[in-house]
């Protein structure tokens, strides 16, 4: 998946992609989801409130089960077959037993919930894994399965796994959707930087040599 | 600024840190800022929305100096010292050209600059470099001085620049506060990973042979 960007990123983020197309046979063990984990761990955040938690279920576990019900039906054709599928939930509010009566805002923890996202998906991609993210599930049902408190919210899907290459494919594979297969292979298109990066004002393209 | 996670994390998230002290001689040229831009625009986003812009100030010009005149009193001791300050946005309405009118959701646009910044942060460790974010700043202030218009709020500061090491100080440098040298100094801390990670139900740890 090598590619070139110019200007030139660290190929971590460069090679980064959201597969459709996921090995069904790939395990994630024990140590590989804790360095995932850690990775999340380790982010940043807004006056270190770490406003971020995560629901884990492998593929085969009951956790998982449960997680791939609540898929909405597009995202049912492919998620499963990641080795994983986390839900990243953030604060809403204060937890009963606070002192402190909560957080001063939650006004970043979405924020920093998609912060840890990031990094959890920057140490996939360093171990050879990728991550696919996506909100098209029923939030409800798994707040209620996992008896998530109402200062929780759910909030992301986050699936796990290794990419399936193209060579190893097979047409009749039950776990190669035609339409997620074309789904990856569509160009990655982002707006061009001087439409992202302003300065004096809003709109006003920031000069740095690459405006396309 | 080397350091030891178990379970092991790729070094450009282990070694991520967000100084308070950076050095005031650095400064950040057009290709270097071009590519920290760059790893922000090719996140990932819901849908491929791509919901976030950056209105940018380099230390000397215009941009900086109204984005420092909104700093917090206690971003002020540290932040104006970095090469630049970036304001990250995000879209919270419909553009009014827009003949869809906007996203389906807004719910995910956070969580999203969230990871853009994150994406930048790691770009910035792997040139050498380092972003401390922030919330405390004059927001309304921004958003008038910027003439951002009302669909996009003002959320994150983020400010990059190289660290200052310790041996490079001098105690007299009026650059470098007595109170961010202490902050700095204080040892990382993170939640342990078995009150952040559950299966099964919330509150339950995943057992994944690293509980704290």
């Amino acid at each position: 998946m090598a590619r070139v960007t110019t200007p030139p990123i660290d190929p971590l983020l460069r090679d980064r992609r959201s597969p459709s197309v996921f090995d069904p046979t790939h395990t994630l063990d024990d140590s590989q989801l804790a360095s995932l984990l850690e990775a999340a761990r380790w982010s940043p955040s807004w006056g270190n409130t770490q406003p971020w938690r995560f629901l884990v279920g492998r593929r085969g576990d009951a956790s998982h089960a449960r997680i791939v019900a609540a898929l909405s039906r597009g995202n049912r054709q492919w998620a499963p077959a990641a080795s994983a599928i986390l839900i990243g939930l953030r604060q809403v509010g204060a937890e009963p037993d606070d002192p402190k009566g909560g957080l001063r805002t939650y006004d970043y923890t979405a924020y920093d919930l998609g912060q840890s996202a990031a990094h959890l998906s920057v140490q996939a991609v360093s171990m050879g894994l990728a991550v696919h993210q996506f909100g098209g599930f029923d939030h409800d049902a798994i707040a209620a399965g996992f008896a998530v408190p109402p200062q929780w919210e759910v909030l992301s899907g986050i699936a796990v796994g290794r990419w399936l290459p193209s060579a190893e494919r097979t047409t009749d594979s039950p776990d190669v959707d035609q339409a997620n297969v074309e789904r990856e292979e569509r160009p990655r298109k982002r707006r061009p930087l001087d439409q992202l990066a302003f300065a004096e004002r809003f709109g006003e393209p920031l000069r740095v040599g690459h405006g396309e």
